[in-house]
């Protein structure tokens, strides 16, 4: 229980759902354990029996017995649904659109989730997003813009009157969007052109887009389907004054035929890379006329005669509370991320338990895994599965947690700096687990060898919708500048006062001690002590202070020599900033996930591989960092990178009997996985062979079969 | 001229081809300098007007003209053919087979490359690949398959009474195929399953499939085309005795119908990640038959008896030679690769001249090429594009004249040695280059944030294709192997006799200076020392050379320790025999940038251009071997990692306004590159919104309308 009952109460009133999915905290145990099915007898048999855990208690401990139910009953109400099976080829790009609508309709009409089950546990709705991501992206997104992102920015930037919109959305009667970005402005939020004028004679608004530049684009849903949309526009009075970005409510299409309204140009954005169930969409307005009432006006609103009026006094700051609704954004896409990434390294260590490939001439081929190779080539990522889940999993609770408090009125200090903490944290980890899944899953692609290649796989589909995560909601390499921007203040804060403000997430309570950090050298002398967690976080510590101290020397000479503080700033990323919040996140998952593994009562075996788990992913990461940690004198001689080396070799031979067992705590149930390569009897050939001859396409002769074989006459007419 | 008029003779009795785009030497500069048009004025003109070279002879310089000449008039006629144009949205499966097959046989009957222009240029093959493979790769695969796969395997396995099997292809009455890979084997070639059997009685082979794990699969043609294959399996004379594989060619499908033969399951893999327009398939055999001819016998024959008669006496010989005629993939790819890469880089850099995004307060937007952050991502795989194109013509015209001397018969001491280091440096340059595209191909997609998603960029659609570059022909982990044992076994040879062994092509002949190598430590000071070519040059060598007895130690210690040999070379690959392959080949494609930067006579600004990008290169790729740099005790201290960084960096900061012409004197013409981002016009909103607006699915209401916004009521129903 995270809310107190007023707090509930207090909530509710902006929400309709009502449950399904989630049955009552009593006695779940016996029933969840219900939905992990046992994995029929096959080839990854000798493996399984290897492992020195159960891979049901660790699943359930380490993703939490009550999602795992929740997620597996709403995954197995998906595959009894035929409209939900996967089709065999990827269907046009109108039909993509066409089916994840239908199933996005289907899907609310299943009421997966319910207000009072989010209130018991804030982590629900983002465990119902990644759940649907790992089913299928297209119907996950469709679902979220129409049902919480849309509804979600009429409750945060609304008032009462704007609730009607909410019950139509709740209804399906009408279908929204949500409108920020422009074809010339993502990342740079605040340099969106397109306007809303206010029209005291007629108390309307009137919106103009300037150019196609100025088109509001990539908006999910607004390509072919929505029929309102939130839009984000700088909001200029009759005075000619400029209060900066608004929202509003603005009906486009007619939801009696679906046709766009006169003084609006709207339409598709085409075919992506993936993601092609959404119909990404622009729109532009000329001279398009809206009520006054439609300004959501939370925050700032215009009187009927045309004076801005708003409880905040400074700009900047009313900008930062419109924006806050967005804020979930990143929490989301790490969660999206570990969605894709278990899927692959599920796969790919499936698949490696049972291909064979050479081996010692004369005796039987060997199953992939046993080489060192692809041990190294994979384990890595299948520890860092866990930490990244196990981060991912709190940091959902923890920002849950966060936003229904705001939503309640919360304004203590605690909150403010849990906020600005959350922002810092979320800023670079959703890069980190963008880019940790992007490469995860190449690689698993690539040790799949060429059956990694075909559709069958879904590493080609998992890859194409994990794309997106590396730069939508900020790109990643633009986005960790706001972590280093912070961990930079809070260094100068540091320095000047010797002190560290408030971490009630501890990312950078370690700070504090930053004098004595910095004095650290590598101490270890073997290959166990360089391996233990508490040495590992002891070499981040330093590389975050290092790195700081780089970075804010960097900045000071650019400064010094008469850069300007943009420049100074840019020209102080690469190699500095921008390594310091990949090793502050890096830092920070470690510790997170040292603290699971660590914890106290887990069965027998368990806690021992969690931790190796967690020692494979520091060290790995760490030699990732090994020649900033010997140019800045952390390491000297050849010690340190043998002997990291060697760990990172020596855990994944340890974690060999246990790789199958764990990617099986991971794994999603076979139809969700949706893999010939990786499903959890083991039967690779069967599988592969049962699902060509299944297809009536494999055995058909082309249609076009006429223009296959040529005479030596029809060539040379060609 | 590479050939006699001998060797002229007595290989042209084998094709058939005649003349087109090739036109005489004489007088090619001025005309080719017609096909390289002047851009249009634009936005990128202000990064154009500060290059200090001029991109069209740069260009000419880099890609040589003749064969620039070649594929702009092969591109162009491609583009005034509308068979040729490229579809708005991806068609389906089967209408990209259809599409492709089409394509492959108009392409033909335009007969792009002539025998007298291979025999005056070998590159020439290579070259007409790699540029169909610019324009669309699965219409370069298809022509490919059919017109040089195909025959080439019987004109290099083949004796004079399979000539006809030519002919019939070349004019198109039959269409091959070539299928080597099992379901259960790839990458083991020896490894694989299907027999053929001799019966003496009826003077037949009969060809058998083991299971569906020995169905031959990946064969390209084989889904839906091909009427015939070169089949590779196990010959096995009616005494029993298994003589290994051979090849056959076997009809599969009558050619009248397109229809499979009694005794044959020959389906299709379905859709794959990308390459969508060839139809790999797999075959499975019950008892089939064909006759004695059909063995490709020119290495072995089975007489009328069934009697096994060779002209070598070891299998193994035989085995290898018969596999010789499969080692060019590995020089095409690494074309093939490039062909990819320099589109990819081209779009990004032209994007970044143009997209504009945050500036100082009050100024306006910088493009984005302006930015350290976005310089750093993106030039270092410039000049990688730069350095990789170099080695890969390089590389193309030495296997050309190669393969053309030994099809001549040239059995010479030179053409042997030349035969080894060819394939010990191909083994490690196709995943060079297949790992360098996949990455610049990524790090250009994030580059161009949330529009490189678009399939308008193209972007995509690159990384689908190059994709299967790090697996086929050798996944490029397995296949590094091939160069690290043999450069293993060359430092066993230098360490007893101080013997390096002959290196025509020169890359390994440092090895003999291996005990001063071994004594070199950084001595640069300044940051223009530590970037001079030679300097990085040394510091590969050093590399080189520590990795060498590094990896020899560990298998040493291996086999001191009681591992078989088999389990030692395996466990000392990661970190050892991997980064030992990876810095040889890296070296080597250095030290081939640094001779043709250097070429005297070159005109104003473009050696010294050519010259920052080798140093780029090999700085940005020697600052990722920079921990073992420090284990091995090259580098000490923190000067060696700052400087290379601070190298990195000034180069980038050089580089800036060159980028855009170094991108246009890569850059095939828009309609090869076919990305709205990436036109040489550089008006990229202009372009993009033609591209939306040309599109006529852009602004149509979807005949599922209706299905769209529902009623209370109707979603209820669901």
């Amino acid at each position: 229980m995270f809310l107190t009952r007023r707090a509930v109460a207090r909530f509710t009133r902006f929400c309709s759902t009502s449950t399904r999915f989630c049955s009552s905290a009593e006695n779940t145990s016996t029933k969840t354990m219900d939905y992990l099915e046992d994995f029929p007898p096959g080839p990854l048999d000798h493996y399984r029996k290897q492992a020195s855990f159960d891979w049901k208690k660790l699943k359930l401990f380490t993703e939490d017995e009550k999602l795992v139910e929740f997620k597996f009953k709403l995954w197995k109400a998906l595959e009894n649904d035929p409209l939900f099976h996967h089709p065999i080829e990827t269907p046009s790009l109108d039909e993509q659109r066409h089916l994840a609508t239908k199933r996005m309709y289907k899907l609310k009409a299943m009421k997966p989730v319910a207000l009072e089950d989010i209130l018991e546990d804030p982590r629900l709705p983002m465990v119902l997003f990644s759940s649907l991501f790992q089913y299928e992206p297209s119907t996950a997104i469709k679902f979220s813009l129409t049902f919480d992102f849309f509804t979600n920015a009429i409750r945060g930037m609304g008032t009462a009157k704007h609730y009607h919109f909410l019950e139509a959305a709740e209804e399906g009667s009408l279908g929204g969007a949500f409108a920020l970005t422009e074809i010339a402005h993502g990342t740079n939020v605040r340099g969106m052109r397109t306007v809303v004028k206010y029209d005291s004679q007629n108390k309307e608004f009137v919106i103009n887009t300037p150019d196609f530049e100025g088109a509001k684009c990539w908006v999910g849903n607004l390509g072919k389907t929505c029929s309102h949309i939130v839009l984000y526009a700088q909001l200029i009075t009759p005075d000619g004054h400029n209060h900066g970005l608004h929202s509003f409510v603005v009906p486009i299409r007619d939801t009696k035929t679906l046709l766009p309204f006169p003084g609006i140009i709207v339409g598709d954005l085409g075919e992506k890379a993936g993601l092609n169930g959404v119909d990404n969409g622009f729109i532009m307005f000329k001279n398009y006329r809206i009520p006054r009432d439609n300004l959501l006006n939370k925050n700032g609103d215009v009187t009927e005669d045309g004076k801005y009026v708003t409880p905040f006094k400074d700009p900047n700051k009313r900008f930062g509370a419109s924006l806050g609704s967005l804020s979930g954004g990143r929490v989301g896409i790490c969660g999206l991320c570990v969605a894709y990434f278990v899927k692959a390294i599920t796969i790919a260590v499936r698949y490696s338990g049972v291909r064979r490939q050479f081996g010692p001439s004369g005796s039987e081929e060997y199953p992939v895994i046993e080489y060192e190779l692809q041990q190294w080539r994979l384990f890595p990522y299948l520890a860092a599965a866990y930490a990244l889940q196990n981060f991912s999993l709190w940091f959902q609770g923890v920002y849950g947690t966060f936003v229904l408090k705001g939503a309640m009125g919360e304004k203590s200090d605690e909150q403010a700096d849990l906020g600005i903490e959350i922002h810092g944290i979320s800023s670079s980890a959703k890069p980190l687990c963008g880019w940790a899944a992007r490469d995860a899953i190449q690689e698993c692609r690539e040790a799949c060898g060429g059956h990694g290649y075909l559709k069958l796989s879904a590493l080609g589909d998992l890859r194409n919708g994990n794309d997106a995560n590396c730069t939508y909601e900020g790109e990643n390499n633009v986005l960790v500048q706001q972590t280093s921007n912070w961990l930079l203040q809070v260094w100068a804060q540091w320095k000047q006062q010797k002190v560290v403000p408030k971490s009630p997430l501890g990312s950078i309570s370690f700070l504090v001690h930053a004098d004595q950090i910095l004095q650290y050298h590598f101490s270890a002398s073997t290959v166990e002590e360089i391996s233990s967690v508490p040495h590992l976080l002891k070499a981040y510590q330093w590389l975050v202070c290092y790195l700081l101290t780089l970075t804010e020397k960097k900045v000071a000479s650019l400064r010094a020599s008469g850069r300007d503080a943009f420049t100074a700033k840019n020209q102080s990323q690469v190699f500095y900033a921008r390594s310091l919040s990949v090793v502050y996140i890096e830092h920070f998952v470690l510790a997170k996930m040292y603290e699971k593994a660590t914890t106290g009562g887990q069965p027998a075996g368990q806690a021992e591989v969690l931790l190796k788990c967690c020692q494979l992913y520091g060290l790995w990461s760490l030699e990732k960092h090994l020649g900033t940690l010997y140019q800045g004198g952390y390491a000297r001689g050849p010690e340190p990178g043998e002997l990291i080396r060697q760990g990172v070799l020596d855990l994944c031979a340890k974690l060999k009997p246990e790789a199958v067992a764990l990617a099986d705590a991971l794994a999603p149930p076979d139809f969700i996985l949706n893999s010939v390569l990786g499903k959890a009897d083991g039967k690779l050939y069967e599988n592969f062979q049962a699902a060509l001859f299944r297809n009536p396409d494999t055995f058909a002769r082309p249609s076009w079969w006429k223009d296959v074989i040529f005479s030596k006459e029809a060539l040379s007419k060609l």
